[in-house]
């Protein structure tokens, strides 16, 4: 796996690739979760999987505050809230819906842009398939950004409250897979459940796994690489 | 793939294995839906990916009143009056409930009693990995029989109604994978989440799609085939 790091603008990026070279390949665009950021362990597993698996190129931003880029001031106040009610164990859904939705709006043009970019190296191409893979904060990012581009056909989402996201929901079509985690302390069952419901795609997977909001098996993230292989066009891998 | 008709007691089944010889290798037994039979197109194609693709061996036992095995007047009844509210457009649960319920009390000890002699075989054995695939009736039979078989360690099931099946659920611990139609017109979306609530299982997964009862996608025999081959111990395939 190549790991080649870049700049759009001011969001900075990396872009994983396949080491045996420059064969066209599918793109797919991999957000990440709150408080994580373009090269958090997470992301380099699940990219490792797509790269060397499917031979797939995935390509990790930074969200607005997260990474290398700054954070707002209002940034800190959230997450200060958010810290809070955590430990007075309070719900977060209140908190993290309207942070969640600051950063998204930002983040659908930042991604527009490093797509625009990505699509002009010879090894993916303007007309190649893209993907898209991101739960949590990645969903929040993921969806707006998915119901207005075109140009990526099949999405892996889940582990968010439907709050702000029953708009993008209804405006997207292509394949997605829905993760949930049926015993979620933070973000209760129906809600996911209503989320998923509320996609226009024809093609629509729920999966939803026993146990609480981090407790999400390794086995979904397999499930994802061969998710974006059926629809990306590329042979299904056999993970070790 | 190598298939072999055999009869237990009174129970017709066919025993499909590698061409490739007597390796010791897991068992799946596989549960036919209703109306269907040990040999109709969805067993055959099923156990082609199970046998082809991981190397195991698959048997499928007509359930009772199905297949070669005879129809008794309470069937006949039962069939008669399920045609009738299909045509009428009425809900099939009151007729499919108890109408299962019956099949499957008889099936149980027919499945142990078809494992106790496949076990005997050498290429099976009595201490290989066991697992069951079943859906709609498959499920209504599976499910008491993974209850109380300790010899089973992981099940497919699905597309059933809860109603008859709370308490066998309650006594299943081992790892399931749960398909459900999310659009079913005869099965309502609640009941088949309900069931899934109800198992004991620490490891369970739904996979909910998008669709009618008779609109299952392709690729969830597959995730199926994933799921037998990560819990019984052999190399996840790569299906074409």
């Amino acid at each position: 796996m190549v790991e080649r790091d870049f700049t759009v603008g001011d969001v900075p990026g990396v872009l994983r690739s396949p080491a045996s070279g420059a064969d066209r390949a599918p793109l797919v665009l991999m957000g990440h979760g709150g408080g994580a950021h373009k090269k958090h362990a997470a992301m380099v597993g699940r990219a490792h999987l797509l790269v060397t698996g499917c031979g797939f190129h995935v390509a990790v931003i930074d969200a607005p505050g997260h990474g290398d880029r700054p954070r707002s001031a209002h940034d800190e106040q959230d997450i200060a809230a958010l810290r809070k009610a955590q430990a007075a164990g309070e719900p977060e859904g209140p908190i993290v819906v309207p942070y969640d939705a600051r950063p998204a709006e930002l983040a659908v043009p930042e991604w527009q842009a490093t797509l625009d970019a990505l699509q002009e190296l010879p090894e993916i191409g303007a007309d190649g398939p893209v993907g898209y893979v991101g739960i949590g904060l990645g969903t929040a990012i993921g969806m707006p950004l998915v119901a207005v581009e075109p140009r990526i056909t099949a999405a892996v989402f889940g582990m968010h409250w439907p709050d702000a996201m029953f708009g993008a929901a209804k405006q997207i079509t292509v394949p997605i897979e829905f993760a949930l985690q049926w015993d979620n302390e933070r973000i209760p069952r129906e809600a996911g459940l209503a989320l998923f419901d509320a996609f226009a795609s024809q093609e629509k997977t729920s999966h939803a796994n026993a146990g609480k909001h981090f407790e999400m098996p390794r086995f979904e993230a397999d499930s994802a690489v061969r998710f974006l292989a059926r629809h990306l066009g590329r042979a299904v891998p056999s993970p070790a």
